[in-house]
């Protein structure tokens, strides 16, 4: 028996999800053979059938349920069927929240042998780490609608931004950028507009910074930082921003570094008050599910930023060095969702 | 006598403000030679030197000015000695605002001979008009700081969206889609999370388009639409977003079009109840000021684009063609800022 259980709740969810999951965990599976450590894994039916059954896209008691794991991890949720935004507040959003998921951590990395859409980078080029908020900013849902259909209905939106909640993914961010070679942390957001949220952050990170000297502070517009992350990437190593500007910049970094088939993330509770979560950032691209034709890469390399956040951070690596290699052999050939899990592993296996 | 003057307000600005400048209303006035107008210029001295000197951005009187004139004509503005955001709010911002610029419009068009960043594009795949709203969203300036310098500071930040401001700018998109060949028009929003904004964009935009049944509408929220501005450009035609997702979007688009050295914009008010404002993209680029090392070519355009405004679009097309002809024959050879407009004037006046 394995010194050690990891408790394990599996959300495979909808379109692609319960495919590229199984995949992910065969690779898992094969990577922690060689520890001493049993993975236990509880499945469970959320999304868009669940709602279509019950209405409900989380009840209170499976989400207790998940609580007492050691890690989530999630295919995708999302389905024509169910109108937009109802599985993805009522279920992913609602996750990160109550979790408490405040480090949303998105490798943004060229891979040798991926064919990136920009001309002539290289690996070099690409290789950041964006660790974008996932607990406050405009995701609060916090806003309003008045005289709604009529000429003088007006809506908002508000971001919330706590000093409590940008310090402390602040300071994740500065310790993950001093254990990087470059050392570089570059603070993105829009403080020329948004001049009480923007100051906040920039003083947020002024303050922790003095705390990390040996880490080069940058600061760049958003706007700014979407252009440099297609014509200057090389710029970035550790990305720290808000929830929502983190959403849209690590959608370029994925369309950059070769298309979302292949971006992974981690929702992280680094206090581990409750579990972590780990999904890919594709969504669940129905048009394609049950076909065999998805691409797991994504959410094996989830698998392996759970396996880091589980201290487990010699499997991840060589998940990474099988993805490495896998991409860089890759041809023109169409290999099957299960096929390219399957080879994968047996990568993984080769290192063990 | 020309039979029409136009009086035209010229802010210069910063940095490489005033040589670009100069070179747009060199090529300006050849284009509009051979009509029966003339174009009266009032240069107004606004700006990173005005502030140092006075402490003022923009006095109420110049305002006042300003408002009388048929258009403004705008460098750029900045300078690392002015505090982030100083003269953006207090210059730029402000004149948006109070000159009812609803609409910012930004085309983004690969010309033939430029390079883009992405392999294997051809200016058939990117040819879009961003319809981008100028007065309202998160750029209303509205929310607050509670609690400052504690551990317990809060700052909020808030996007004010009215049926008012979405309709009309959806109204000016509708009907630029309905000019254009293709005849389609997305939205791009983040209607799963933004759910009150989102909503009022989405009917807003469902109720005018049963107005143009010939125009096809799409829907992209922001994080999506940012990753196919690189991988799938060929999907949009016009995209009509709000001012913050606007602001990213388009200078995603001006980097995969060759840089913001080229990306024009307009600040139009439609109703003409104040004077709409043409300004390139891009920054005062201090760096490089005085050197007469800057492309004139996005203020050259932007200025094609005031000539659409006050109704001369066959001197816009010129300028346009001048531009798509002189970007075709550029070598490698490095010409000055003015021996670029020299130029552009020349081949402008070849079509006279
Ligand atoms: C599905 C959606 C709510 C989600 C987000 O906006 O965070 C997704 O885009 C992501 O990036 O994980
Ligand atoms: C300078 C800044 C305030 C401005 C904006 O955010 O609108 C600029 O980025 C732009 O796109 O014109």
């Amino acid at each position: 028996m394995a010194a050690r259980t990891v408790k394990l709740a599996v959300i495979p969810g909808d379109g692609i999800g319960p495919e590229v999951v199984a995949e992910g965990l065969k690779v898992l599976e094969t990577a922690i053979a060689p520890h001493d450590l049993a993975v236990e894994t509880t499945e469970y039916e959320l999304g868009a059938k669940l709602w279509h059954r019950t209405g409900e896209t989380l009840p209170d008691s499976v989400e207790q349920e998940l609580a007492g794991h050691d890690a989530v991890f999630l295919g995708a949720v999302g389905d024509p069927s169910v109108p937009s935004g109802v599985l993805e507040r009522g279920l992913l959003l609602r996750l990160r929240f109550d979790f408490d998921h405040y480090v949303n951590l998105r490798p943004v990395r060229l891979y040798p042998g991926v064919e990136s859409p920009l001309a002539g980078v290289t690996p070099e080029d690409i290789d950041m780490l964006v660790v974008r908020e996932g607990t406050e900013g405009p995701y609060a849902g916090a806003g309003g609608v008045l005289r709604k259909g009529t000429p003088y209905e007006i809506a908002t939106q508000d971001s919330v931004n706590t000093r409590f909640g940008v310090e402390r993914v602040v300071r994740y961010a500065f310790a993950k950028a001093a254990e990087r070679p470059r050392k570089k942390l570059t603070l993105v957001h829009k403080d020329n507009v948004l001049t009480y949220a923007g100051e906040l952050w920039q003083r947020t990170v002024r303050e922790v910074g003095a705390e990390y000297p040996q880490v080069a502070v940058d600061y760049c517009h958003v706007d700014a930082a979407s252009m440099f992350f297609v014509n200057q990437p090389a710029r970035f190593d550790v990305v720290v921003t808000d929830n929502l500007f983190g959403d849209i910049i690590t959608d370029i970094g994925a369309a950059v570094t070769g298309g979302i088939g292949l971006a992974a993330s981690g929702n992280i509770n680094p206090d581990n008050t409750f579990p972590s979560m780990f999904e890919p950032v594709h969504g669940s691209a129905p048009d394609i599910a049950g076909q065999g034709k998805a691409d797991p890469t994504a959410t094996v390399l989830s698998a392996a930023l759970m396996l880091d956040h589980l201290g487990v951070p010699e499997a991840a690596r060589r998940i990474e060095a099988a993805v490495s290699a896998d991409l860089k052999s890759r041809g023109h050939g169409v290999r099957s969702t299960s096929r390219i899990g399957d080879d994968l592993a047996a990568r993984v296996a080769e290192q063990g």
